[in-house]
């Protein structure tokens, strides 16, 4: 058995090459070609090498979704440089945190960040920085010189392209290694299971410091196919770049979904999406029955999916022909990766639930500079995700819950998502969260964060008899608060671990 | 860098699972399901480990197309072991050599060429044979036991699935290694050349022997798309496929292509194709421009790609947007490869003639037990493949001939296809080849032999003066031959070594 490097001509300047004119991303009114967007990176590639970027190097960026992001991530790619996005929601203390874990050799930030770029260099003189901006039609470098370097015409797969520190809802955040090649059979995991077409657009609205965003960034190059860049999530001007930018692919988490929907019923009379949409991908965790069978009557065509930071986005996708007949399932492992699912190590059996593993060329081989926590969650070569599902008898997954959120009460084992999905399906709730409070007889009992629909209501005794009706005694929440707001990262995804936050003090 | 061996799960396997009722192969009136033919692969396999096949172990096949040959292809690689598949229009001397050449442990043959097996039998008694058969619907190994051992759920990419001998137009025949991972990259760099359809359904009419059938089975399983099999190419049954068996994708080489057309006229009274075929892959050589601009007369949508057997068939396709704006050019390398011209060992500018180098994860990295040839093909991973070509200002491929076909005259390159795509502009010509004949003046001169369409003619003059009106003098052709028929190999391809054969005695 011999290896060797698998060497690939650059993504971005095949597309240039392919198709010079063709579409690779729009904001707003600017829309860049192939061409374009491969000299906007190599210009900038030029002005980060005069600025001291070296191969190998670790270079964090501070920036909001746009073109300059955009630009930022290819011009990397042509210096072999490592691109370390950073959360544009932390705080000062955690982002400086972050950029001394990781050893950043370099902080960019775009005009937006200025200032906490600046406070950052308060607390970390010595850490270079450069600033990130949209001039005229050109993303430069501020006061930056060129420096002519040969750019790099080749992509190592084996290298590193990106430090993506995980959202952390268990233990510290950890900066995960994504090389090349998870990018591309990622890619092309997506591609083989959604179907190629040529003129398809990938609606990217999910930050992209996150893999959710950045995967899409990547896979644009790979597959030579056009991104639709919104700087954030906001359900109408999502509904209309659907509308009115021939979408055909959208990424989103069940929240953004449902608040789509929401906006859909304002703006269109008959509540549907145009038919050049065919795939809403939705991940980013368990997504509630009542939303799936509501996309169902609207001809939606929802297409489930599994993953995480690790997997470098999508490991497990419902392929489109499955939709219904899988409602609730996030399908199965694309075509690189391996799935099982371990109960106290062994696998388990059909129906059986257990931590979901994933193994493959898409799947992570470890965190930067954290052998030990390599080692604990990777064993030869299986990720252990920590997530609870189960494969039924067809093999195909279901996403239980973050283990960490599991409660456990009076022995029996609780899963807030399947909570959750039944009190979203009742008419007044929009979103729902649920977790365990510490019990003297039970060891934990469920609880409950509602949130109404805008202008609906409904008594806290209504809600109880709802829950009543659906769920096993042992699950039905001891209490159900009534909040304004869940708090959710900035994915969108539900952090259940905070809930406690919005307890009534005492 | 690291490198570390990619092991994916079996390709067919995964189908079986993802889509187990979808259609895999049909021949004729049988319809395999993915899962069907997994099951039939499984089963076989289990037969050929009980026959003594182990990994690693070089098993020659010698069989037509058909679901024996299908089958076998796939049990194979569930044991580790290499196909060795023999062309079926080689004389006995010609096979006995190859079996002797690639060392191979077991003959397995199908009904159909029992008797060739038996001559085999006489001349290399010590080597294994096995037969193979369709036993109502089961593909069988004849009286064979099954053995139950473990098969491999996994493919190792950097294993050797199949050695294939070069047709062989110059030198001997070598055997070309092919591992899994040409096939995968091939298969990836297609469909993201050519879109990738869930539906999609690809005529394979080619031998199955040659890269360009076999290369069709594996594509199938990678992709998950189905594949309708004819047992040989013959125009009317593969035109009546493409109308009934909503066929999306056919691969030709241009002589068959052209007998399609001419059959079509007399099928279909509009003289087209159903919109379901959307691609018309057309190899094996240059594509002269009539046959070209006659298809898009008839909105026949042709791809034209250039490949070898050590490419592992396609390596440079023109896009389908590029078909008409381009026509005549093999188009751009697929995104897995590298393509440059070499003239002189200088890299070529635009425009200027040279060989044709190859290199990236779907080219051979070399021929079975023969370091030199090997050596001399294969330079820091660039294989120089012979063929002559240039590349057009955007970087598109415009193949000219093959090396060992050039004919030089008066020290001026002449090239065959040229002159035969201006012979078979003429309205009376169906088939041309020219090849070059000694000459004392000039070194060579260019000879010609030409196919009338049936029921059509044209005097020597004529053609003479048609030709006087397209080339230079230097590439006219010293003397027209009118022939029945040209000397194709079972591909299709022109044997212009062979033309010779057909000169007039004295």
């Amino acid at each position: 058995m011999t290896t060797h490097a698998i060497l690939l001509p650059n993504w971005l300047t095949r597309c240039a090459e392919n198709t010079p004119e063709k579409l690779a991303i729009q904001f707003g009114q600017t829309q860049w070609s192939f061409a374009e967007l491969d000299r906007q990176a190599t210009q900038l590639a030029h002005q980060l090498a005069a600025a001291g970027v070296r191969q190998g190097d670790r270079i964090a960026l501070l920036a909001a979704n746009g073109l300059t992001f955009v630009s930022f991530v290819h011009a990397l790619i042509k210096l072999g440089a490592i691109l370390v996005p950073l959360n544009t929601r932390l705080t000062l203390d955690e982002l400086c945190w972050q950029l001394k874990d990781v050893k950043a050799s370099m902080l960019v930030h775009d005009i937006q960040h200025e200032a906490t770029a600046a406070s950052i260099a308060r607390q970390l003189p010595q850490l270079l920085q450069a600033t990130l901006q949209l001039n005229g039609d050109q993303v430069t470098l501020q006061n930056g010189p060129e420096k002519e370097v040969t750019l790099r015409a080749l992509i190592d797969l084996s290298a590193t392209q990106a430090i993506l520190y995980t959202s952390g809802t268990t233990g510290n955040p950890k900066g995960v290694l994504i090389t090349y090649e998870m990018q591309w059979w990622n890619a092309i995991g997506s591609a083989l299971n959604l179907e190629h077409h040529a003129d398809d657009r990938w609606l990217a609205c999910m930050p992209f410091f996150h893999i959710g965003g950045l995967s899409i960034l990547l896979r644009s190059v790979i597959n030579g196919i056009s991104v639709i860049g919104l700087e954030k999530f906001d359900a109408i001007p999502v509904n209309e770049a659907i509308q009115k930018d021939a979408v055909t692919i959208i990424s989103v988490v069940a929240v953004m979904l449902q608040r789509m929907l929401t906006a859909l019923d304002q703006q269109q009379e008959n509540g549907r999406y145009p038919s050049t949409l065919r795939c809403v991908l939705l991940g980013g965790g368990p997504a509630p029955l009542p939303l799936l069978q509501n996309c169902a009557r609207r001809d939606i065509p929802i297409v489930q999916t599994y993953g995480l930071t690790e997997s470098c986005s999508q490991a497990v996708t419902l392929a489109p022909h499955d939709a219904l007949r899988k409602l609730g399932s996030a399908g199965r492992p694309l075509l690189p990766v391996q799935l099982r699912i371990m109960n106290e190590d062994q696998i388990a059996a059909p129906g059986e639930t257990g931590v979901i593993c994933l193994k493959g060329p898409s799947i992570t081989q470890g965190y930067a500079d954290r052998p030990e926590a390599t080692a604990a969650a990777i064993k030869d070569g299986w990720l252990t995700t920590g997530d609870l599902g189960y494969l039924d008898e067809e093999g195909y997954l279901y996403v239980l819950d973050r283990r960490s959120d599991l409660i456990i009460s009076g022995g029996e084992n609780v899963y807030p998502a399947e909570i959750e999905s039944v009190l979203r399906s009742h008419a007044a709730i929009e979103e729902a969260g649920v977790c365990g409070q510490v019990d003297q007889e039970w060891g934990q009992v469920p609880i409950a964060f509602v949130k109404f629909y805008e202008g609906k209501t409904a008594t806290i005794e209504e809600l109880h008899a709802h829950v009543q009706h659906y769920l096993a005694r042992y699950k039905q929440p001891r209490t159900i608060y009534i909040v304004e707001q869940l708090p959710r990262n900035s994915a969108g995804k539900l952090l259940r671990r905070e809930l406690h936050t919005l307890l009534p003090e005492g």
